[in-house]
């Protein structure tokens, strides 16, 4: 049937058609089909949840320079050799190397309420130790910098600065929520140190109410103390924050045992397909090999690996042989330090090497909803000429949007666009860098969805490129 | 920024605005804001979700007829009482009341190649048991009646017959796959009877490989003899068919005692807004309270009782005084007889009761993709005209589509416009008339993001009806 919605995606194709002077005609019909053909390979394949099982059952958290981390460099090599691909290669890089050391102990004290109560904590990446023996202070809860910056030091000195922001629920991407709260654990070391405070305390990065700790990483700067700094679960957060309301000398006490280390060599592990026409053009598609320390990093970030790895064996099974070089990288280090995705670009400069678009995925292995586009208007125009192509597969949001941490340092390189994979977000913070984001909190159609769509994207990517003269014309 | 898509969505209002000949003027600034309300509201108030909690945890399962599912239909008005609503009511209808009996036993037993192991069956609802002794027999597998048909009697009679057609995972949209599949279990007994077989299993409606047997209800005929029918889970279905092939002799024994006692009183539960203009023109926004005797019936369909009810409770918080009536309507015995349903329209029939739409609740609390519309061509193209205040909350699939089971029966009556809310359709068969359908399968923000979903909806309904006459005008 004609009706109103397919004849506005019949305009949008033919307006496409007529408006290619720079390009290659585009097929529609073919591409449809090729796409389809993805997705039933995809949907149909457990090579990609498979893949997650291993990497997160067999080899677990990862964090950079750990044993499990260089594990899963040689791990996820050797799923590409097997893959018949055109080269596979290790990229060497310098990783930080922390540690978090004895499960951390937190405890609500001389509570003239409670007396005393286990609060769960666990220590920020990069923190400093408390020593063996521990510390113990009173607490001052804050909701921002300003508040922090109006006590001053005569309210702070010798006290646990305790940052209670919560997430803004209203906001329906929980990105954003996630994006104004985040502030409050990079930042709050610093801010709190320099006010005399001897340790923080952050409310986990979460929408949920849980007994869990999210960690994720802090900051210090030179010339401030280093002060220890842990997140609560956001549950620990209620009760002390209802406490201090009513008895504002209680205690937090808090014994960690985080170091870190000296730098560790470590890997971006990269494989590729060379283009059949111009190889010289580079399609990147990558997740981060590294997690924290805690759970198993599936959702953050294993399912972006293994989506990525699955879109070059999808290239492969279905004999898509793709007319520029697509390379799917597996970064070092996004965690707590992003070592390797700028060492990639370090390296991608250095060789002139000419990347048209670089996608990522790293916000969780949930079910599709579209992409975000970080690059030039008429790259986003480009991009939207293909939406009656992926709409089909729920991909309804295409639009302007960040790329991604690791591809981040790509920008500015010739014409290079970042594109962010982006999954349904609701559940996403119920799991980021816990003990919980494990296999079990992982669909399997959500997963193979996910890596289908990044292999639609690329698949249009490598036979059009990526330089924005469609919707040039088109304007 | 006036881009494209902005254009394009103020085209659509201004078309819209200026096509309104036997409407009111729709103002999209006050719906907007109206909109983000609800919005902001629903994912900030906890009350749909603890609602949920009672009725799965504290309920619990409440299968037609059962002890729970009064106490479901008096605690949910109990709930609407205290909501200070126009008006609560109970409906009468009589329910089927059938029970599961004793724990079923199923195992292969006699093969050549493992001997004797478990399966994981459960009885299909409404099927008769198998008597104290359970029974014993070969088994026949097929993927539909055609295969049924060609063996014959003379290789079914006496046997049990195996349905093992899958889900066809290629579908993006599971709810594709489960109406592709469900005819073995509906269907089943009454072919295989016919041939003469003893017993039928049928292989779990789900994408997933599980040890969980999924129930779902079944149906026989007159003067078809009554054969007891289950379902295998899909992985003792997938360890069914690969002995079959080696072992075709091998035995299946079966003990179930469910039965089919007397009919039982029940009710449908209403709460209503009065409308304030046209009060005689009723919204219903529902779904069903009873749930299959396994797990706690959560996402099937706890999640869509709590967003009816939050539907209303979201009007009177907010201050909105509708101007149609709204109805949130929890159905009785969707899942085994429909006789809620069926009532309902036949009381609405009967009182010559004036409905111009109803929305149901009956896909899982999962983030919200949009709505499917069952209704005139104009009716689908006014609600299209909503869709620029709709989309930016995730809610880009509007189109033609199922309206619910429950609402079913109004069809016809009136110009009623039925509408299904669709989330998200991905996990919803992992969990589906199983004993992990648990509260805990369900994340709060989901359920909140639907609720406000159907509120939005329902909002707009509530100021400008739905004659279509919008759209007839934009043709």
């Amino acid at each position: 049937m004609l009706n109103k919605k397919n004849l506005r995606h019949l305009m949008v194709a033919a307006a496409a058609a007529f408006a290619m002077p720079a390009m290659a005609q585009q097929n529609y019909a073919q591409d449809s089909a090729t796409i389809k053909k993805i997705y039933d390979n995809a949907l149909t394949s457990f090579e990609s949840y498979e893949n997650l099982r291993y990497l997160t059952k067999q080899i677990g958290a990862r964090l950079s320079g750990s044993p499990q981390a260089a594990a899963a460099v040689e791990w996820s090599r050797q799923v590409m050799e097997d893959m018949d691909l055109d080269r596979v290669y290790l990229q060497p890089v310098m990783v930080p190397h922390w540690v978090r050391g004895d499960k951390e102990i937190g405890r609500i004290t001389n509570s003239k309420l409670i007396g005393t109560a286990d609060a769960p904590i666990c220590a920020l990446g990069g923190s400093v130790g408390t020593g063996e023996a521990g510390l113990s202070a009173e607490v001052v809860e804050v909701k921002n910098f300003e508040e922090l910056e109006k006590l001053g030091k005569k309210n702070v000195k010798g006290k646990i600065v305790f940052f209670n922001r919560p997430f803004d629920n209203t906001l329906v991407e929980t990105m954003g929520a996630y994006g104004g709260a985040v502030d409050q654990r990079g930042g709050g070391p610093v801010a709190a140190a320099k006010l005399g405070a001897v340790g923080v305390l952050v409310r986990s990065m979460t929408n949920d109410f849980q007994d869990v700790p999210h960690t994720g990483n802090t900051r210090y700067a030179d010339g401030v103390a280093k002060i220890p700094a842990a997140a609560i679960s956001t549950n620990g957060a209620e009760q002390l924050s209802k406490l201090l309301k009513n008895d504002p000398n209680l205690k937090f006490y808090m014994r960690m045992t985080s170091e870190t280390l000296p730098d560790v060599l470590s890997y971006n592990v990269i494989g590729e397909i060379k283009g059949t026409e111009r190889p010289d053009e580079i399609i990147v598609v990558g997740g981060h090999l590294d997690s924290w320390d805690l759970g198993e990093g599936a959702h953050d970030d294993g399912t972006g690996c293994v989506q990525s790895i699955e879109v070059l064996r999808l290239m492969k099974d279905l004999g898509i042989k793709p007319k520029r070089t697509i390379r799917a990288v597996m970064f070092m280090n996004e965690e707590n330090g992003l070592r390797g995705g700028l060492k990639y670009a370090e390296e991608a400069k250095s060789k002139g090497e000419k990347h048209i678009a670089a996608i990522e995925s790293d916000a969780g292995g949930f079910t599709p909803r579209g992409f975000g586009i970080e690059g030039s208007d008429a790259q986003l125009q480009q991009v939207l000429t293909w939406k009656p192509l992926l709409a089909p597969y729920g991909l309804h949001n295409i639009g302007e949007g960040h790329g991604g941490a690791d591809i981040g340092p790509l920008k500015g390189q010739g014409t290079v666009a970042l594109i962010g994979f982006k999954p349904d977000s609701q559940r996403y913070f119920d799991y980021h860098h816990t003990a919980i984001d494990t296999f079990e909190q992982v669909n399997r159609r959500e997963v193979q969805l996910g890596a289908a769509s990044m292999a639609s994207l690329v698949y249009l990517l490598s036979e059009y490129g990526l330089n924005g003269t469609t919707a040039k014309a088109q304007k």
